[in-house]
């Protein structure tokens, strides 16, 4: 069976480079078109991140892959769609409001930009979390007039939380939430991004509209679908997100009130059970487990629990019951902010839209 | 009118050396005993804290005063307290549970060792927050045949917390505290502390026993004194600890639900008004406000506001409702842990006794 | 005896604040103009250095002082210097290099700018270091038609290493200088400064243009006055810059070979004598050593030693033979760049300027 | 055919650690003893390195393999060394000295260990860099009455020093040699290690011994074997040794004089070239280049280039002319202290030594 053909645009950022170096070798997606600003098109990708002092601005983990160095990158702004059968966008959210809209007449769009993610039509897709939202995708589509959709993937601070909300949501209802995110510098990207003269040995305990983002991402991706709507979950989010110096991963304290009682070990078992069906798929990008539950009460750590499953899991720990709420529990987690979190998330999303037929 | 005679035991550790920095240039106390463990007896302070190498193992911003160097340190367990009218102790827990009450036979021990927190008859004082605990001294002394007392300082978690709730407790009452902490890794001391290979890039989500010490500390001290004992307060305190890579000063994320409804601006009159009596009190070691309350959303940063008012200010920022629970309020505070949160906080408490006519 | 009027200018910049925090309450000068670009120009300075959602950018560990804060900001290149007896700016190279001559027709400039350190007829005078190339001044305002004169400081790189140079210089003829450095973030600034996504976990091996300077600079402030320039000392200087995880100060170590033979004992004391004479008049803003020589094996540590002295004496260790090279010795220093190695120095040069009668 | 047993001592400790994650699945050596103090003789190894709390204290980034968690750790000094073919060991040098030449007397024992480095008849092998050495093991054997041996890998500090400078002797002769190091936390292990307290912040200018170990073990391993034992090369290296907030991998600034001039080209090629026969022999745990040169100017850079070739490539930047000594040159390395450096090192000198029929 031959590849789909895919295009990444905003390659050159950071975000960009994290689609690239997932998908390097993609069983399912041929990256055929690497698109990004006016100012590195119509040079090789290679020649477009560096500098000229000949410092190449790659920030993966994962070395550069040989295909995608002499491709030579496309005006975002041209690009023509229609070459593809998908585009991955890791665009800032102005250019992703305009150019996203574009695209997505032709063909689907995985974007990790937050422009669409609280339009009313559009469903903000976490793998395994919410596949009853997937069908709002056609809605969209009638309704804007495209032959293709947008699906964004949440901020990277809600996905951790709402994988592990999703399975005790399911089962014994929540009621409230209260969380405090010390988050990873990555998060902010590179340009400023978080100056070290101001996180070494600090903490900034103000991140601009990222509580907005996580408490009403929350409630819409645990919410349900309605006709060509989703009403959002009933149960309250409330947020403190801070910056911590921890260069990858977001580690967030949860306390969680749930509507029915719930033993610790239904809870646990809750957590472990969750999205087995999913990852039986087998989806290149999947990993084994959506939740990894430790009993080691001194994790989960960001630096240690970020390399597992290649940052695709969502490591729990320190799991106990929490008095001060009814049916209260209180856990830590720790997801990788741009794997799971960021291109990786959004690529096994489209793994998964291409088996239910929405892409290709 | 001249001052009173203080030893310092356990004045070769860490929180010993706090001490000794506080007290260099005191008004009202003159440091003339410095004792520690049998393996520092008979040397001189600076040969005690040096090694063989010539490295001298002195660990506080402030220099080690000139005074100390070449006192000869006493064994802590053969030391006469009543050479004294003062004994500031920054002992371990276990030598602390035998070494302190032979000094309270005969004369005040203000303590950082958490031994006899919870004992009944022993009040948690802070400075400023539970004036009214105070008379459980004589309870103590009563009860024990001591003409002395002993009275610890809370946990350095706990000291934040119970200034910015004493406030809230006092005017609205508390019904509820969730609290998730960022803690300094000099909270941990040095033998071994936190290893450097542990917290760099790192978070460690758990911090032994420090959880339930903030939960009970916080209920015993904003509680109410009633006969020979303290009636905890009524309110609930969940907490989840965890230690980042900062050097110093804990930042704590706190949600609070009160009894009674406010508007956030009471809430934040009541903090920014806590403690005017005392701190107009002007005790040397007094700062100018209990809490410093800001504005810029960017701040309470334990870098930046750790070294105001010289670490005995507890800095809120990010004061905002919460929506989640009953009469909710949100914030974020940093609290210096080795100054208000141990030995220059005890000194504080101490420099109050001596005017109440408890020490002295 | 009225205090002499001085501009601050680029005075809402990291550099620029470091001067206020040090020109607060001089005894000599009084900052009576602020002047910084034209985004700035016409605000109160407190305006000027927040941002709109309330965050106030002030990057001194001492607190901005409220004599500054309704001061408003001038338009650097509108500002008439002839206001003022003295000018301190802390520009960006390019700005420097325009305006630093405009004010110089009239008054002296002191500057932290590298835009004049390389021209033949300015010396960069170091306090204490290069008194005999004061007098280069003289040749400057005659050759330019200039009542007053540009004084540049060093490299914050070079500082330190001319400082513990020089007495080794004079004393016993420096032949060769090898020297790597570990450079603390903040010499990089804030705009967009050291990414901390670049730098936790990590060091940054090269720091463009900064080798090239401390080898010509040192090589210049500890040459020879000949007539209207000054001659390079001979030596040869070899230097490789890094960038470490280190807030502020400069760390060094360096390997020196002499002219001629010198023991330890006297490499030592030559630089604990360096400069006696100078610290001995007493100027406001100076140590009390230009240079403290530490025997702890362990010293100097970037952190605890640039406090000593209020980041202005320069901290030397390690000291020892290195049989490497003929008339070998090798130390590690740590230099404070932003108080000697930036504003604070160039305060007390112009401070040594005043008693000179360059100044005012 | 089947593998050569092997066993691992001190398997317990983070140095063991290591050797076990290298040889979890290893072609050529099958791991049948585990053996430690006597503390965790007896245990399953899991249980071994467990907290009674239910924390594994396992360190490595690889997952500790299924296969060695139920394996009974053997006391170290009652193991038999005749059950297997080679024994790798991690001990402490004080153990070492003592249980090493035990083990000898009947198998191979590959050390990390410094305890026989400077032993006259014992070669400091580093893969690919002194083969020439290697003959003395028959010496060694010869004189001890052993039918095993002892062969210790060098310094962690050492490896990247040596191997850099290798090919520049081999080829041009070394004169001298000047390096400052930047050594990452990981290096001083975690019983202390090295306090989070100390470093974060901070540069430690100091690290006990091993500017000596640098020094000596550098020109005995790029010495030449003379009879039975070894005649030191004749270059002079003098070494300053830091310690800096790095996890992982040791940075090296060098400067290195030649005998012969030499042009930049000649240099680097000779890096370049250096080791491809060796590393063409394909042992399991080799790197395909045994110097990795850069020509991006910011690199290299640990925390980026201690992954490359899994830790077993030292990595060159920033070579350049250095006028300041005869035929000089610059250079800055890194070299991974705890893949090549220490006990993956040790494991790819055994498998060149099993090809050499000196094991198995």
């Amino acid at each position: 069976m031959s590849r789909l053909r895919a295009a990444v645009v905003g390659a050159t950022g950071i975000a960009g480079q994290q689609f690239l170096a997932t998908l390097a070798d993609h069983p399912i997606f041929d990256v055929t078109i690497l698109a990004a600003s006016p100012r590195s098109a119509g040079k090789k990708y290679l020649e477009a991140i560096s500098t000229e002092a000949g410092s190449v601005q790659w920030f993966c983990g994962e070395p550069l892959d040989d295909r995608f160095k002499s491709v030579v990158v496309q005006d975002a702004a041209k690009m023509d769609a229609r070459q593809v059968e998908v585009v991955f966008t890791a665009l800032e959210s102005d250019a992703a409001k305009e150019l996203e809209p574009v695209y997505a007449q032709h063909v689907p769009v995985m974007s990790t930009a937050s422009a669409f993610r609280m339009a009313d039509d559009v469903p903000i897709l976490v793998p395994g979390v919410n596949p009853d939202q997937v069908p709002l995708i056609r809605a969209m589509q009638a309704k804007r007039g495209w032959r293709g959709f947008i699906v964004p993937n949440p901020n990277c601070t809600t996905v951790g939380l709402v994988i592990t909300l999703a399975p005790l949501h399911r089962r014994f209802g929540v009621d409230s939430v209260l969380m405090t995110s010390m988050q990873g510098v990555s998060g902010a990207g590179r340009s400023p991004g978080v100056v070290a003269l101001d996180i070494i040995d600090n903490i900034i305990p103000y991140i601009p509209k990222e509580e907005d983002k996580v408490e009403a991402e929350t409630r819409k991706i645990l919410g349900a679908l309605a006709g060509d709507s989703i009403t959002p979950a009933e149960f309250r989010v409330s947020a403190t997100c801070t910056r911590v110096p921890v260069l990858e991963s977001h580690t967030e304290s949860v306390f969680v009130s749930l509507k029915q009682p719930a033993t610790l070990d239904e809870v646990r078992s809750a957590m472990v059970d969750f999205g087995t069906d999913f990852v039986g798929l087998g989806h290149p990008s999947s990993p084994r487990r959506m939740i990894t539950v430790s009993d080691d009460p001194f994790r989960p750590q960001p630096r240690l629990d970020r390399v597992v499953e290649d940052g695709m899991t969502t490591t729990v720990g320190r799991l106990r019951e929490c008095s001060v709420t009814p049916n209260g529990f209180k856990y830590v987690l720790v997801s990788h902010n741009t794997k799971m979190g960021a291109g990786k998330g959004a690529l096994l999303m489209a793994e998964e839209l291409v088996r239910l037929g929405y892409i290709g």
